[in-house]
């Protein structure tokens, strides 16, 4: 496969199983500090990559769970942010602005803090009560897998799950990395040809929801629109049918991406009407791809694994390759202050 | 001014005024049930036209408020959601099926639902234990006045905010209208000329965002893709800095929906950067339009009836005209089943 090595891919892999136990450690120091909401704080691509963890936690977890974008947060407060609020935070620089400064407020206020990031040193590191290190790399998968291991060891503590549903979890994350190499594989061909298909678009419809929400606004505002500036629209398979579906015609290009979770449902009702409406339409299953030695009964959790394998890393790629553009590349981003 | 009735507007004002006690009696029933969180439940357009009173809700009322797609909600439940969560819901047409089926098991399990709509009679109001009336209108500022009404009594009553304050926006709410009639005409050339200029467009880029959100979705998505069939996108002002901006140069339309609450420094931000990278920029500022005997103290309360006033009505009434589409037609919405 172009731009990928699989040998360096499986070194992450093994570094960041080795490092679930930092995930679990982490989720028993905050549960034994004790807190009586959560909060995830993060901007753009983060909040996307816990939206599934929200997700999760928002259909099984007792305690009440709340998203916030941090300048948003900053500006205007949160009645339920409290010194008693556990707080999570992802960052891959380890330094973004609007997170820093959320953070050192709450670390003032004495707010549990738990930050997955790539180096204990970072300004995001310091600011937080513990610290899950994830290796630096592009890969949303390797986030994923210590946040779910926290948030169901979080689960676990509360009485939200029973001990053997968490050890069924924690013994079938492992087995995801090699999975995702080979569904990469069976993906690709693929990747390329919707790469051909729908890299010279102007405009992109990206439709999807719940858990997979995140995995929409990953692909759609922080891959096509930052790194390849291509535009894009993305709703929710849910409010689709009120307002955006007007859109649809036979040549409009839609990518829809489906979940394994109980928001299926909502996916299936969208497809059903886009594949009637639309002759351009790209679906995006992560059900179509075996998990080999795991059961179905957690598939739902790990779906969005595969979903940002093969979308963040695969048709990114080839949307990179086809249209020439330098994914590194940006007009403005980090290139001076505003 | 082209396609309004100002007797016919004034004398829905009145109605709309005479019916604020019925919100405040409606708060007060519902104060005395008791409840222990808030669950604002719509769809599209529904949830866009209550995201101020979450957001106001958010910032001053010390019980957790949620905000959630009526459809997702019925697929995927939520933890938080039980018999002792007050439960808001609106609807223009009365009979959302969505908002009807969560409704109905709402109903069953004996949680107290207040619905803002157009008769006491549809599936609707029949589904919550108090119905306030909103005359029915494409007008969403006069869904805003019951709606305001009913969540500072609330707040009232569970001490979040002073009588003395109460009085003066129940005092100062009736002198809206006569405002927004006024500020209609001042809009309504610069109206005409943003269609002129953007109506052809391909492509729409929206920024706002924090108590505004709404009014971003509510134009984007309820008037100008489905009722105009535009394409546009929607990024809040926080995280247009994640991502989007990239898409930004001096030729790209850009229409900046400013708020006058906390979240205002945000959209400065995004003004500041806008207006150095495209020449294509419209802003649109509530704070440019006085509200005459209006004390400045709460105008970021009914500073979202003032963008509305002019957006949904001036700006689609122009946008319509400029591209001669009927907006009530529609290829699919409520046309035949999905």
């Amino acid at each position: 496969m172009i731009r990928f090595n699989e040998t360096e891919y499986l070194a992450i892999a093994d570094k960041t199983i080795e490092e679930m136990k930092l995930a679990e450690e982490a989720a028993d120091t905050l549960t034994e500090k004790g807190f009586e909401n959560i909060f995830f704080i993060g901007v753009g691509g983060t909040c996307a990559m816990m939206t599934s963890a929200k997700e999760i936690l928002k259909q099984i977890c007792h305690v009440p769970v709340y998203m916030e974008q941090a300048a948003e947060l900053m500006a205007t407060g949160h009645s339920q942010l409290t010194e008693r609020s556990l707080v999570i935070v992802m960052s891959k620089s380890g330094d973004t602005k609007e997170v820093v400064e959320i953070g050192n407020r709450l670390k003032k206020q004495g707010n549990p803090i738990v930050a997955f990031t790539s180096s204990y040193d970072c300004p995001i590191a310091k600011n937080s009560t513990v610290t899950v290190p994830v290796v630096k790399a592009d890969l949303v998968e390797f986030y994923y897998m210590p946040l779910n291991v926290f948030i169901m060891r979080l689960c676990l503590n509360l009485g939200d799950i029973s001990r053997e549903d968490y050890e069924q979890i924690y013994r079938e994350l492992p087995l995801i990395p090699n999975n995702l190499v080979r569904i990469k594989k069976e993906f690709d061909f693929r990747a390329q040809k919707i790469a051909e298909q729908f890299a010279e678009e102007p405009y992109l419809l990206f439709v999807g929801g719940g858990q997979m929400w995140g995995e929409v606004i990953n692909e759609s505002m922080c891959v096509l629109e930052e790194a390849l500036w291509i535009k894009t629209k993305a709703v929710s398979s849910a409010d689709f049918f009120h307002g955006t579906l007007e859109l649809v015609d036979e040549k409009l290009p839609v990518i829809l991406i489906k979940g394994e979770g109980k928001e299926r449902v909502l996916d299936d009702r969208a497809e059903k009407f886009l594949k009637k409406t639309t002759k351009r339409l790209v679906v995006i299953d992560p059900k179509e791809y075996a998990l080999e030695g795991v059961e179905d009964k957690f598939r739902w959790i790990y779906a969005p694994m595969i979903t940002t394998t093969i979308m963040i890393d695969r048709m990114s790629v080839w949307f990179a390759e086809k249209t020439g553009h330098d994914m590194q590349l940006r007009r403005y981003y980090r290139q001076f202050e505003y």
